[in-house]
């Protein structure tokens, strides 16, 4: 979901931005009306999140699975080890990908109980050689999130934030990488925000593409080539919709009202259950479900017909999941919350 | 540039795509409605460029760029070996970043003379132990342009048509690969289309990332992660707009009157006269130059008052250079063909 807000605001200049005669889309992006959008944008990502000066912020490709990758590509330089915790399907893809470049360990894992809580991670966990740490804040598929960023001490914690970030105060100065497709809360799908501390740039290894690389990136700006430049004009609106609302803390505010209405909805519920444990609970995707796979059928197909869409759970997983991102409104879960209560009340 | 048409469809179903209530930039990558948008571009392109059956479509991020390593990491297997043809700056950067993989010879270049020329390919050039061949159709700096496909054997050839997809005709069967960044003649920035022959699929090194990999994107119908959903929308509504016109043989004809337009311009001038030799010119950049450094900055300056826009040439090269891409109308050309004419008069 996008804020209509933004989505009419593009809409209003599509075939003409600021009296240029052209669309977003056809300017050339070296052009200053681009420069302007590109810089603005960052400039609005670092206020709202508060990034130090000595992060540079890179507006890439290929979505967060490309970063599996380029995480281990630009941090373990010709031969590197990392540790690694397994939280769910977006972990294991990233441990899977970085396996090819060096020596990863899961030093946490909580597949021991289908990925239903956060494990807990002490320093003593993590070996002080590694290049990194690698987590993934919140699991969409599982319903997990870290409440909070573990201590790495020395070694560079790098987390994949791309179904959380902008949705709740982060402190930046903590991580060593955040990357981010930007689909959830940022824009459209075909950008990715990577913010990765200066002195972790400039020490990938010789068979990194030079697409992967960060310098590549921060050495230019992010205009090595040819940028996704309508994605983060829709992201440069996005920022200015958030900043007008109040900033990360107001819309982390709305965040919680949000989740709470769902959450205690299914505390009182005789008939839904959350699969998550309570302190392990994503603010973003909330999966329940109800006793029987007969019932969440049901439950899905009702809820379409209320126009209520996309309540199906992960194949992986079953039952339902909601997922109330920064652009879902209050109204959206209030109908969500309206309709559970009537379902349960017509199958006591 | 995007044709208007193309523009003023896009707006007018910005906020509600289809009586959907979303945007397409919301609509899930896995929806009915997207599954038809990317079926379609499928479909369209696969008409328009008459791609055999052998051949796979994929849609996929990270430009041309990404590409020069993609090409030899999905190629070269363990470990292989290629011939290049240098043509230029975008020539010489897929060099580069082959040369990271394998080993990589040049078999022919024109930096000899400035790029000003195509150089012949004869088979006889090229090693039959290569895993390919690889050319860069038109050089959009240098304002040449191959016009026809070398023979290349037994040995696949690789090229980057970026700047001339959907130009002209092109047998596609003459090729193993073709991979085209968006933003010329296809839709907007951020989209990148590779036409892949199957059989040389499934041949990736252990350490390609998997983003990165041919059979990642085969194998899911383009859909392993989320695409530029936006932008494979944009590229269906550019395919259709071309297919109204009459097709790449009618885009052909309107393209070849308008460079013809120009280059009859530079051929009669006292004034102007064109780098490029007669039989390599492009029909989408056509450079040209005064005979003084002054006068080339006074041509871009007025002609920048008359709304003649990016006449500038590349820094590399200097002079002027008109890029007439699919979108630019016919109109366009003439205005420039009457300026041209105008400012020789009143500097003769």
């Amino acid at each position: 979901m996008l804020p209509l807000p933004v989505l009419e605001k593009a809409q209003s200049e599509l075939t003409n931005y600021k009296e240029s005669g052209m669309s977003v889309m056809e300017l050339s992006h070296r052009s200053a009306l681009f420069t302007e959008i590109i810089e603005e944008a960052e400039q609005h990502l670092r206020e709202l999140m508060e990034i130090p000066d000595n992060y540079k912020v890179l507006f890439v490709q290929g979505g967060a699975s490309q970063q599996f990758a380029s995480v281990p590509l630009n941090l373990f330089g010709e031969k590197g080890k990392a540790d690694y915790v397994n939280t769910g399907s977006w972990s294991k893809k990233a441990i899977k990908e970085a396996e090819k470049y060096g020596d990863v360990r899961v030093i946490a894992s909580s597949e021991d109980a289908n990925f239903t809580y956060i494990p807990k991670i002490e320093k003593s966990m993590i070996d002080p050689e590694a290049d990194y740490v690698h987590i993934t804040t919140n699991n969409t598929i599982e319903g997990t999130a870290f409440h909070e960023i573990p201590d790495t001490g020395d070694v560079p914690l790098v987390a994949d934030m791309s179904s959380n970030i902008l949705s709740e105060r982060m402190d930046v100065s903590k991580l060593g990488v955040i990357y981010a497709g930007a689909q959830k809360n940022i824009g459209p799908a075909g950008l990715t925000v990577v913010i990765v501390r200066e002195d972790l740039i400039g020490k990938a290894s010789k068979s990194c593409p030079v697409m992967l690389d960060y310098k590549t990136h921060s050495d230019k700006g992010s205009l090595y080539n040819t940028p996704p430049t309508f994605a983060i004009y829709m992201a440069k609106l996005v920022f200015e919709w958030l900043k007008e609302l109040g900033g990360i803390a107001e819309m982390e505010k709305i965040n919680r009202e949000k989740a709470a209405l769902l959450y205690n909805q299914i505390e009182a519920s005789r008939l839904f259950s959350s699969p998550v444990e309570k302190d392990s609970r994503s603010i973003m995707n909330i999966p329940f479900v109800s006793p029987s796979a007969d019932l969440d059928v049901d439950f899905i197909s009702q809820a379409k017909e209320q126009g209520l869409e996309t309540l199906k759970g992960h194949r992986s997983v079953g039952g339902m999941r909601a997922s109330i991102y920064n652009a879902m409104p209050k109204e959206g879960v209030q109908s969500l919350v309206a309709f559970m209560q009537n379902f349960e009340d017509s199958n006591q």
